[in-house]
């Protein structure tokens, strides 16, 4: 009895240094990355059972302070509460203010040092004062990898800079501002991640550099930081043969403990990056990730893959001696003394929604204005519209119906179809001259077409969508045999007289509705299981971050 | 002196009667449509001054509790507090329930009557409860026009039906549930939109029909409505000269006083639809349309498009005798005759932010069931990726840094350049066989080019962005004469190398932000002034609603 009071009063010590991640909305189907998002009656039933941190993204800064009152109340003690706000809260959660990415800072630094670390102290203090007033207790910041390869994918402007020095001082300036708002900060990534050319959420990078080179570059920005007092520091998981040979150094004793602790001399926090990254969920199970870096000397485990199996293993790691308990108590003491140093509690004026502060706006647009750059004349309007705007971006999709998870694009995708959008600010799919055949087939590639609609005359749009040819269209694709099948969502008109005109041998379905419910019930009907493979419901590189 | 506050009483009186458009989100900067949501200082002036309703739209629903809270705290009194939340609450806030159209009962009412009349009642329950938890005690809804128009534009799927009796069946068994739930209901748009082929968001519709006609069949939902105790009827937008043939219906006292107050005998909330629609702004001032529809008999004005010179033009056609006072005692005390029948504060569990029962999930999930259609086989997956999927909708613009009202797009539209959007998911812009001149430029269309980039190394996207051959792509635009400009966000070292390929003669900037400001820093630099259509900020027709 005593023994399973000890294993459970053993499994909450271990909890506790987990950090697990969670959206800021509060609903479970609001989650923008369910696959990393734990479920709200999951992430209850941690924190109830010690669980002892949570990295929040998404939603706005109104909700994220709802929700951190929430996740507060579910845990019996204090939690970490944290997120990657590197560019200002702004970044991750909507209505606080978003800075520019701290490279800006690097530039005008060549020119203007003092003012660019004032700015970068400004930086932090909006950083560290908006996270507190959501309610987050720790930010993820600042990066001080030194960005020495333009090419990265990874950090890049992200850094505050490219040479050792630079990124010194500015990172000193920030983490000043965020420490002076009562918020932890956290030095990252941990020996180094600037000069990668690959992206450690995929693949494990190696870095080939000497101990040498690693000393007069890399770990320069982390000696001062750590010299400055930063409260923590993130692990990078990357693979630097001249440290460690067998290990990246997330999992490495030689990098956390003999360079970081023994040799930088650093007291406070090491947690892990986020081990469900690939760069360590490709190699090793969820509990051995877990049990590795917490044996290399990693007080806290970030976004473990499954977060029993990681309490778990350590556990039985503690148990069999294999690590031995004073590791435990000092990762638990270290965390106790963190979350002793940012307790007190918030101050919080009820009825004041609006975050952003006047000097934190006037900081966003001083950074702006400092940090553009223009030249050649200027451009003149044209007289009557008949310009292109053409406009690049990653991504656009963030429409209600179509958020980047939506059953439209990924069942579809499991079958073998990828996605093509098209809308009124895209290329156009249509041959004007061509009413009998008005797609462009050309544009859109080989292959056969399954088509998905929505259509439901919203106002505003003045009919355009009846003015688009989508019956001849559908005559055009069956005369070319590349008609896979056709899905109407929305309109009962738009559905009978688009279905009139298909063969019998065509596949089709339609919904009133347009939301993801929508649609993965009438393609889950529409697509057969015959032939599908057997993917996970979302890919292994699935992001899970902006 | 006793005149004086005499006329700030009648002020207040007078404002009691306007409702009010905000965001439903908490900051300025977060409205998604700011030229007809008012900012907070604005909107607090007006709820200090006696406003005495606020339409809400936008935000998630944890935000509007908090919003609807900050609102009522601004003002004096109790305040009306309503949404156009005709499928859910869902439909305009996230995180609540988003239903299917109604009119995907009407369908189903034709099979089974009883059935679709149990669900549209349980739809009312489920939009009025999620309403008042949130703070809201009036809901928008049901819409009773009698969608006999498939090309209707503005209705359609929105509508209970296309025949009388259906939609009269349907909306009362709505009705009934949004009245359970302790929140006001409202039978819109009076006395029927369902048969115009205009968007009177954009224009006045004229419906020729005879009175017979509209008693037959676009009164009988109303009749019905009113006869069951709607609380509130709202007002078209709409010219009908059987009935009227110099005011719109809005503005007529034959439809207001004598059809629906007399004839009809409707004793209920008279709310005009939204003043800034085109059909009704054209045409009239703001003070104008406000006075006039008061004086044909509407008790609240909705969405005037000045409200101190609305305040001012019913003020001055009281004081005048035009309109006498007991008009102005009758409005204020049907006001707050709604508002005591909903006055009960509504229970709040603090700590429970998702919003959503296990039986109104079960109801999405019902209707969309019971309202899906197939036809044809079932589609076969491919082998390997190699289909399409063609995907078209309105819009897919809510990404942060490119909103639908964002510097980016709208800038260079004022200087005559249209935006193209290019994406991951779009068609693509590239001609993969020609390395000097990758750009598919018929593709585009004709006209000079304005190259918005952005860009910078975002993770999870494997480098993808540094395999689209930007520079020669700038190289094949200015061989052809075609570059307007360019513009980097992001990357500078995408900035330099970029820049370093440009004529002198090309207008260019960058900025390391991405952000709305940043584009609309670096735009209002880069574009001159000369030659600028004197067109107003937004245009007339810009949308206010999804």
């Amino acid at each position: 009895m005593s023994r399973t009071l000890d294993a459970q009063a053993l499994r909450r010590r271990v909890a506790s240094l987990l950090v697990v991640r969670a959206s800021g909305h509060a609903g479970d189907r609001q989650r923008r990355y369910p696959r990393w998002e734990l479920a709200n009656a999951e992430l209850k039933r941690l924190l109830e059972s010690g669980v002892g941190g949570v990295i929040l993204l998404g939603g706005s800064s109104v909700e994220l302070r709802q929700r951190c009152l929430q996740l507060q109340n579910w845990a019996k003690g204090p939690l970490l509460l944290c997120a990657d706000v590197e560019e200002g809260v702004g970044q991750r959660f909507e209505g606080a203010t978003w800075l520019v990415p701290p490279m800006a800072l690097a530039r005008l630094h060549a020119n203007d040092p003092e003012r660019a670390e004032a700015l970068a102290e400004q930086f932090g203090r909006c950083t560290g004062r908006q996270a507190r007033h959501c309610g987050l207790n720790w930010v993820l910041a600042p990066i001080v990898d030194v960005n020495n390869n333009p090419a990265n994918p990874v950090i890049n402007v992200r850094a505050w800079g490219d040479d050792p020095d630079t990124v010194t001082r500015l990172t000193l300036a920030f983490q000043k501002g965020v420490e002076q708002e009562n918020v932890l900060a956290c030095a990252k990534h941990f020996p180094g991640h600037g000069d990668t050319a690959e992206d450690s959420h995929l693949q494990l990078p190696v870095i080939p550099h000497t101990r040498e080179r690693l000393e007069q570059l890399e770990l320069a920005p982390f000696r001062a930081s750590i010299a400055a007092g930063i409260d923590s520091v993130m692990t990078a998981h990357l693979q630097i043969p001249s440290l460690d040979p067998d290990r990246p150094a997330t999992l490495s004793k030689a990098v956390l403990n003999d360079l970081l602790r023994d040799q930088l001399g650093f007291q406070g926090l090491v947690v892990t990056d986020a081990l469900v990254m690939e760069a360590i969920r490709a190699h090793h199970s969820a509990g051995d990730a877990a049990l590795l870096a917490f044996e290399a000397g990693a007080d806290l485990i970030l976004m473990p893959e499954d977060a029993d199996a990681a309490i778990t293993a350590i556990c039985d790691g503690l148990r069999s001696g294999r690590i031995p308990r004073e590791r435990l108590d000092a990762s638990v003491e270290r965390r106790q003394r963190a979350l002793a140093k940012v307790a007190e509690a918030s101050e919080c004026e009820t009825g004041a929604l609006e975050l952003e502060r006047q000097d934190e706006r006037a900081l966003s647009e001083a950074l702006l204005q400092l940090t553009c750059e223009r030249q050649g004349p200027q451009l003149h309007p044209l007289g009557a519209a008949q310009g292109i705007n053409l406009i690049r971006i990653d991504g656009v999709l963030a429409c209600p119906q179509l958020p980047a998870t939506a059953p439209g694009l990924k069942q579809p995708e499991q079958a073998g179809f990828r996605a093509l959008i098209t809308h009124p600010g895209a290329l156009s799919i249509w041959e004007t001259n061509h009413p009998d055949a008005p797609l462009a087939l050309d544009r859109l590639g080989a292959g056969p077409v399954l088509l998905q609609l929505f259509l439901r005359g919203n106002p505003f749009r003045a009919g355009r969508e009846q003015q688009e040819p989508w019956e001849a269209a559908l005559g055009q694709l069956q005369a070319a045999e590349r008609l896979a099948g056709l899905v109407v969502y929305g309109s009962p008109y738009a559905w009978e007289s688009l279905r009139a005109r298909l063969a019998p041998s065509i596949p089709a379905a339609y919904s009133p509705g347009q939301m993801p419910e929508a649609q993965a019930l009438v393609l889950s009907g529409l697509i057969s299981n015959q032939g599908a493979e057997a993917a996970e419901p979302d890919g292994p590189g699935e992001g899970f971050t902006d």
